[in-house]
């Protein structure tokens, strides 16, 4: 075997698969090729699966306790390598790990090179990417936690804050600045949801499942399975190294996060604008013109906007990498890892900077409300009481209102300025309304279950509480 | 009032909204504007979510029991009319909602007006949404367990027809056609599982959120929630109008199943090529060419390769028209109906031929046995017996082998023909070698949870059946 | 041969290529293969290049005379038929190509079989999509131009309109509505000269090329390729049929044009609310409300932000579609028209509504005009001076007129408004300064290349309406 | 302006736009503010644009001869270091421009301060990366020529070599493989000429427009248009800083690019598996497995075919980001550029990888050639001669070629070798065909513009050196 060990050395790509070769790889081959520059960041979920690994072959009697613990520490010292910054990777080793197994055999020699019985790349891969998923989705939930609860007490400061709600933004009806902010939290509520059940869809070991059809090894799958903290194995080998419909679910529930965070960074947008005007961005989140001395700028609500561009982008990367694929594996797959990593990196940021925006906004309760009164928000409530005081069907009423709000532009004013006669000209049965048309009174008249009114919004903010911020 | 009336008679837009307009809609803006070729699907969702809102709106006093009536039965009629295709939709009532209103109030008068007391189209459309998706959800489970079913029918026939199995499209290990086959039935049963949390997830009531921010009649959501199987109303009204990430979730869920089945497709065409030549489809899932006389297409295999095309761009399109959207409902929001029903009915489209064509397919175990010869796809097996009977480490048995495949190249025979002699010249100690190193002896000695081995895949039968199967 | 005909009659799918199959397709594969119901929309073009393959088999002695006109007169028939609506398609007959030969064979017999000698349907196809393309681009480019006129003719009625200028929404400085408008010219001029290039790219004859290889018949592929207006044949009949970059850049060219429109809709949007109220949609081109009374939504710009998402799925369709297809055809292919026809329809319906809202739009020139004054707009030109009258560099003097924002900020009023002693306390220097600096002078003084100041506008109309408008 | 400096001092954020901020920028403002790390590739064409603009300053008056001289000493100062590593990038000061502009300041003083008259970064940053573009595509323009010329070489040598040409990836007619080679040549060909319209297109000049509405300095926009080499100044300030169709165009341009080589990074993968086995990838190119010793897998064609996924995705994120953003800039416009650049570099390598990969195969003549004869591949030419030689029509030809094909399976042999008397029970007209049927005269039969046979391929190699390799 010398012959080989020889040949290997001068073998530019990693010895580790290099016996049937008669030449090295290609300088751009090793660039197309290696993965190590993104998939590094893997490097503590591969040396938790071969720890788990090894432990399982010791068991099985295919490690002794003694090659094991050297594995073991072995493994440890890398992990402290990599965590300190005293790790050198190599291209040539293509990823991490093919780096990990090279650096421990430096380590620790023979047992090392025994440590890649019964498994393969291939499952080690998709073990390390579901663990990797499985953290990461534990992390977006604290965080995501974290703004909910920013959003919920803004909403409880801002419960009588009034301002005009929008549809096609054009002013709609009255509403609360408290209301309108809990429908995010409810969003962000099933953001989390739908992380909880991606994460517990795919938290199953592919680990042992070989290349694609398992191995003559006896190992013992429920025991990786277990030290890893997975519900069960994966219950065929070749679907635990083919499959990665996990990692798309991973990043369309990473896009419709970011498509929610989205829609609220357009709003702070506007609302920062000079012709909205109800909200000021802190110094801390605002930025400048290197031209205009005036300008402060919501960079990062519009970069938050612009998020839902590049996780959308790594999603449908991902669906026509994967599209058409012949099982089991295809090196196709690897370009999975860039959309996973970048999706969630960019996510995190966003929701950080979502989280400092909201901390400092400053509420322009008066421009607000003033912009209330603005385009007969109340004819909805008026069209209401048409119905309720003056037993006219809906529609009707919704026609009366509609001729009264014509004729309240021609003159130029608000529908709540016009007088008895001029409402009587339109429609004699007006007269006899008795009701009280504030924007106020509009807010607190609505009474229905998940309304605007305060009361309403009260049993909405406990029930978010309950549910979103109780675990701890 | 007959003012507005008569104005209503000539305005080319339904008079639903038109009290203070002045003139009517430009064709143009008809033409963009109008949904009702499209959404006219949701007639069923409409009629259901109209009539438990009567009910309602009789149960709190503002129907009688004759308007209840009169309308339960309206909406009866309408329904019969549009089934038996007898209904005429009209552009210029611009969608399934005001074409039905308007159907009403011609069929039963007054009463008709009154329905649309203490909600808004906003709610309404959520509504309907929701409840198609919860009904399309149930109907793709029942397709995708049928396919299942033939899967695992064909497993089970199959659960000795050897066949390479491949990594990189390259000859791999040997497997069972079985085995192979079964992975699709797991990785159907996650994109059921999918199916299923998206549609708990989505089943929330909008109905009486009005235009978004509910609404001063004393409705009561909780019991039109009950009536139409929802779980229970959404906490915010404005969530409630302006959210739409159940759609992206469904797409999202109807694309990765679209994935899979793309890769079963892949596979049975070059399974079905003169160089595989692994199987047959059936004349009735085959087509001829136009100038080639010899022709057999596997054209339904093709076209569910395709259809990931057509799905993932129906998300992204979803995804981007979302995108930084101000709350409450803005009109981008009616372009989400085409790619939800599209993509559905792409998706039923495929499992349905997918389901045909594995149904018809006739397996050439004689050319698949004799593949899994080629390519020296017993390796990895004479490599991990070196491990077990000669005590060496993976690694280095990894690289005898590699030496042993590139002599036998060079002598264009399969390893299991090389000689002792040969072998000894690699290395001495590979005259100890005791084992069979047949393809079926391959199969067999693969005895991890959830390999390849005729015992392994009828125990991924047997869960599958029960796991997948066994509801009815 | 009767057999053949007497099975053909039996056989649910064409007879044109059921000679080998002893079955009919089942309905599943009819249902997913057949293509008639999308691409009969190209009927025209297969009509034109048939007859042109028709006259160059008569000139290659393959046709007789009266065979030449007997198909010519039967395609004319069946051009009629279909214009009148009184063509029967069938799904059986799969496509369009089918559909007309089967009726050309029941109108004129013989001849009709002679007619596909020396072609097949894959050049066919290719043929009709590229002539198709060509004449949609044509199409296309008359309705960009019309859009081009209604923005110039805008532009120069608001060329003294002022208005604030934005960067991220926040105002920056004064410039007119004029300018403003002319900057959508100049793109639309790019997305014009964009759909030429693509148009010219794609004008060469695929007809001919036959199923991949060419063929044995003595065809003349420079004569089909003039009468169609070509500009020449491919030079690799492999390539004609296989390729379809060409639609994959034509829809690129449709989504960039709705780009640009849906950032002019999102403008419209904006000004048309109660915050900005710059402009004033026309009743034809707006919306109500089925529960708002009051409501003027602007739907059609909505919309036509919306389509972006349509387009731009339909062109992520066709590449996840075209993504690693093997050469030649493949029916993959055959997925391209949905995304092709409908993209076109779509920007088309965009650009006519476009232009019908610009047409009646009013702006309201008080409101812009106080607008402009908002948020310091002037800073920038300070800042100018500053460096124009007291040689102060540029950066200093952007940090001078931050200090003077800081401070009005704080008391609440303009810039302009502050007196010579609060310039003096941050600044002595500033006492010094002399011009004017109302929004009037800030345009005028506004001397660059491409600015927003009347001279260069009018530079920029009259410059545009040579590029653009003068070719009719 | 003391004050001001000391404040400068403190601000974490650059000085640049400090003025009239309070409060420095958070950690997460930077962090998702900052674009430096992504954006420094730009340096050079920063820094030629500052180059320029300095000199025209100069030419106008604005700067002296001294201070050019200073300012330009200072930039290629800069350059050097960048060029060296030995410039300290900072994330506080954001992005390039402000980076270098600082730098400049440290390095040479007050002049630096003036570079910025008349400019923004807005107009900056557009400069720079339409000169980026135009660099990027005269690289990729070199690299795609030399792609071509490899597979015209390669063409050359196997004009003769036999190969199956397949459609729906079942054998249709022989063809060689020199002809299928050169089908990719001409489709490289029109990458070419769609990136050289690009180019030409972008090839405008934004410096001097401005934040947005041009300066009030009296600067020369066609000076500095030509020392950038652009054809022209753009002609509206607002369009020139606003918009990024150059940037879609170019991407798609990239994308369609990939798209051609997924498609032969197919058939090579297809090519090298055991199955077809036409072809050999060098060692250089091909990789080996973990557990498998015998495997070699085309790994670079797998992750060419990937890249579409990549480059794709980039795609659809700049439109996602573009969609119905507001005039001017707006900071979502600072997310246009990692999907650039990383499309760009990951093209570049698919290209060389291609170009590496083609260089080293070894084609198996004789599997082609054998494969060539399966599937009744002469079956057209058969239907072909019977019209030819019998005066039948082709659509009976057809006919009766199918009934030969169903008879031949059912024998499991070719049609070549039915006996006259098998043919005569078919159709009795047979008897008379005299023609050679072999795969050889198949090739020499066709004929036509653009086909197969040696002598047309030779005409196009010869077209493809002149319209493609002839320029150096």
């Amino acid at each position: 075997m010398k012959k080989v060990n020889k040949k290997g050395k001068k073998l530019k790509t990693s010895s580790i698969w290099g016996g049937r070769f008669n030449k090295p790889n290609s300088d751009i081959m090793i660039d197309i090729n290696s993965s190590i520059d993104i998939d590094k960041i893997l490097f503590k979920q591969d040396i938790f699966g071969s720890s788990a690994h090894a432990m399982m072959l010791f068991e099985k009697n295919i490690l002794t306790k003694k090659e094991l613990n050297s594995i073991l520490n072995g493994l440890k010292k890398i992990e402290y390598e990599i965590d300190k910054d005293k790790f050198k990777f190599s291209k040539n080793l293509e990823d991490i790990h093919m780096n990990i197994e090279h650096r421990l055999t430096e380590l620790i020699g023979e047992p090392a090179k025994k440590l890649h019985t019964g498994r393969s790349r291939n499952d080690q891969v998709a073990t390390d990417i579901r663990l990797w998923i499985r953290d990461s989705i534990e992390n977006l939930d604290h965080l995501l936690m974290k703004l909910q609860k920013v959003l919920i007490d803004k909403s409880e400061k801002n419960i009588e804050t009034i301002m005009p709600g929008f549809t096609h933004l054009q002013t709609a009806q009255p509403i609360t600045f408290g209301f309108h902010l809990m429908s995010y939290v409810f969003m962000i509520g099933r953001d989390r949801s739908r992380l909880k059940d991606c994460s517990n869809r795919l938290n199953e070991s592919p680990l042992g499942a070989g290349a694609l059809s398992g191995t003559s090894f006896p190992i013992d799958r429920n025991m990786t399975s277990k030290l890893l903290g997975f519900k069960k194995p994966l219950n065929n080998a070749m679907d635990a190294v083919s499959s990665r419909d996990f990692a798309v679910e991973f990043l369309s529930s990473l896009c419709i996060c970011s498509i929610h965070l989205s829609r609220l960074a357009e709003e702070i947008i506007l609302w920062s604008s000079q012709q909205f005007n109800f909200i000021k961005l802190s110094d801390e989140m605002t930025t400048g013109s290197s031209m205009m001395p005036q300008k402060r700028n919501p960079d990062a609500a519009e970069l938050i906007r612009a998020k839902v561009g590049t996780i959308s982008g790594n999603l449908l990367s991902l669906i026509t990498i994967l599209k058409g694929l012949p099982l089991a594996y295809s090196k196709d797959m690897q370009e999975d890892k860039l959309p996973i990593f970048s999706s969630y990196e960019t996510l995190i940021l966003s929701i950080n900077s979502m989280h400092e925006m909201l901390r400092g906004i400053k509420v322009n309760k008066e421009n607000m409300r003033k912009a209330a009164e603005l385009g007969h928000s109340i004819a909805t409530d008026l069209a209401d009481t048409i119905v309720k005081e003056l037993g006219i069907s809906f529609r009707e009423a919704h026609g009366i209102v509609g001729e009264i709000v014509l004729y309240a532009d021609k003159k130029k004013i608000p529908i709540s300025a016009l007088s008895i006669n001029e409402l009587k000209n339109i429609d004699t049965r007006l007269t006899k309304l008795q009701s009280d048309f504030s924007i106020l009174h509009s807010i607190k008249s609505k009474i229905s279950y998940g309304s605007t009114s305060v009361f309403e919004v009260k049993k909405q903010i406990k029930s978010a509480r309950k549910m979103y911020l109780s675990r701890k």
